[in-house]
């Protein structure tokens, strides 16, 4: 097939008429469609019904242990609850903290932690005006947005195909002013990338100068897979623990895409020196965190197998949404050369490279024409993406209808908006 | 009644005696009781059996507003629970942000914000070497362990029978560095002590050197009365607004001691200007809070006198329990001069004051005798109370027989330790 750039003026006129043509449609047609942020839908939701009537009854109020879950106490949260998560990890429940209902809030907390009071008795980070941190691009808004709130200056560093720009990474933590990263290792935000062996290996043999550096590693999508072939990540405490890096990590998940996105429980999950360090804040910031929701969760998920059976459940709602957008985007602008995009077997995103220049005019289009993406540069730090041509797709929410729709849409806009740029050029 | 002081040689020598043989009865007999903490009874708990079995079916999952309670979103939390919450404090329902499941959580997290992004403008706290907080004494150990965890020096001003010592604490304030204090205006802990209409209206005029002082406003108790004839307190926002200082005080209240001390749902309340700047982090901290548990919580409470009625409820249970630990030390201390104590009309906690210099050696006399009372000293900074006269009382977890036992057994002790003191002075 020929690419775009390949066009003669006149065939590139035709190309662009017939992408106006048919953006016009939907223009007229008139549409409403977010597939902006990473939302379950709420068929999603429905399969937890279970987690929302359970009864005193059913679940009683006591743990395994006996503890009255309903009172303070037990800080590190629910034995069963730790367990779960750290089969899920794959790390010893001992070093898993089971808390509230929000990861991204445990993580804040624990650059709120660093900045104030310093890691393993260093200086606190506030008082390091070079204090800088890397950001992978492209990645998670709200990342980048706790990294600036707390004055960490932001170095980009591109993702491959196979997790984070292991050379660059491995250049930049020479630097002893840098004080960590945010990985989100399987099926990355947005790009839906897991980090392979070698990316694992890389990251846990990292010595950084800074001898306070800490990874921010988001378990986000730990068992988030669509389909029955799906990706596998290497353990990173496991790995780190033999180049005796394992303080270097920390780890976070949640069940958020798991029971309720607003009512879940979340964890973090660190070497026993970590764990012991977050325990002197966690000892005086709360008494406990929400055990009886804690012990609803345990009451439904009794093994990690449990857990699986209701990822499978989530998958059948989500794989159509995420075929759905691959195939238009593969009808609409595959071999053109003015596309990239992943198909990633698992996660909330996917995310579509544009040509460069073009990807702010993308999003204005589809503004224009009623589809809501995820503002366009906040998949980079300060929301400002330098080559502008990164989008994330966010295909929960909407319905397999709707997101042909506006995928339709979206690829006529990315094909005006190269047209435009190709032009501009001729 | 003679005073203990007044006692010749061989009168207190007799006392001494007596006191010792009643100890030495309850040391035989060996009992095991925890009076440390303030945590409601098991039957307390069981108050909130509806709570804990709500069904989708009944509560549905949307909000009044249609919210979906399952999904990530409304930051502020749900508009029912603002406005319950906003007529138990006495404040418009847009001025509260409902949260998680504790209000000491939000009080740390305040004072973090402070430290490491300041208030107002003003330079981060943290990057003040002289940073000082006043701490009410007797008052809340897990205050004063934030204070000090946050390198805030605590300078220590007594509660007198009305509140705060205010001559002091208009004093104190006149220092810049002084950035401000933790008050728990309604049946104080552990002094049971309302603070009066003057002292409020003190509180609320006050005009501190500090641009960025704030008074962590905890009211814990603020709907907790055990008898009928209960306190009232007058309205903090309100009055500081007659003097435009309503930004000197943040509000903090939980429902932890109304339905579930570890799974209830806690608030902050306070100016709009104060709630637009912990917006300002609570954007970046969380996507949102657990608003299932809010759903099923303003179920249960539609009105502020729903709210009152569990109130009752709990009074009932407690108020049997703070009578015999009031009889009981007015039966054994009264008119010997060697014990002060308060009789709160709601809240948590007795506050005893025995002979100066005899707290410290009351309490291991009690321990000795399987009596677990809060660590003495934990009701001032640092640990260290420096008159080792005060004694925080909790009867809310113990039986009323298990507290008869558990004040006779304090009661002796006191008697002793009094002995002891006035011995060697003979």
């Amino acid at each position: 097939m020929k690419k775009l750039a390949d066009y003669s003026l006149d065939e590139l006129r035709l190309f662009e008429e017939q992408a106006k043509k048919e953006y016009n449609e939907y223009l007229e047609k008139g549409v409403s469609i977010n597939m902006a942020r990473g939302k379950p839908a709420a068929e999603q939701l429905d399969l937890s019904d279970d987690l929302m009537s359970l009864t005193k009854e059913q679940v009683g109020f006591t743990s395994e242990d006996g503890t009255d879950c309903r009172n303070y106490g037990v800080l590190f949260g629910l034995n069963e609850t730790r367990k779960l998560f750290g089969e899920m990890l794959g790390v010893d429940a001992s070093k898993v903290i089971a808390c509230g209902n929000s990861s991204l809030n445990l993580m804040y907390d624990y650059l709120s932690q660093c900045c104030s009071h310093g890691v393993a008795g260093n200086e606190p980070w506030l008082f390091n005006k070079n204090r800088k941190f890397i950001a992978l691009v492209p990645g998670y808004d709200r990342h980048f947005a706790i990294a600036e709130h707390f004055g960490l200056q932001m170095i980009s560093v591109p993702m491959t195909s196979t997790g984070p720009d292991m050379d660059k990474v491995e250049e930049i933590i020479k630097d002893p002013d840098v004080k960590g990263m945010f990985c989100v290792p399987k099926y990355s935000n947005p790009d839906g990338i897991t980090y392979s062996d070698e990316t694992v290996e890389r990251l846990a043999a990292m010595k950084p100068a800074a001898k306070d550096f800490r990874v921010i590693w988001d378990a986000a999508y730990i068992i988030h897979d669509l389909y029955e072939e799906h990706d596998e990540l290497k353990n990173i405490l496991d790995t780190a623990e033999k180049y005796g890096n394992e303080d270097n990590f920390v780890m976070f998940a949640s069940t958020s895409k798991i029971t309720y996105a607003g009512a879940g429980v979340a964890v973090m999950a660190a070497s026993d020196r970590n764990i012991k360090e977050i325990a002197s804040r966690l000892t005086l910031q709360i008494i406990s965190y929400d055990k009886i929701n804690q012990l609803k969760h345990a009451y439904i998920f009794r093994t990690l197998d449990d857990v699986r059976e209701k990822m499978k459940q989530h998958a059948e709602i989500l794989r159509p949404k995420f075929d759905a957008v691959l195939q238009v985007l593969d009808e609409k602008l595959s071999g053109l050369g003015i596309a990239k995009w992943n198909s990633p077997r698992g996660g909330y995103f996917i995310s579509l490279d544009c040509v460069t220049g073009s990807a702010k005019y993308v999003g204005q289009l589809c503004k224009e024409c009623g589809l809501t993406l995820t503002s366009v540069g906040a998949t980079h730090p300060y929301g400002i993406d330098p080559d502008d041509q990164n989008i994330r797709i966010a295909p929960s929410c909407p319905t397999a209808d709707e997101l042909k729709v506006a995928t339709n849409i979206l690829c006529a806009a990315v094909k005006l908006a190269a047209c435009k740029e190709l032009l501009s050029g001729k």
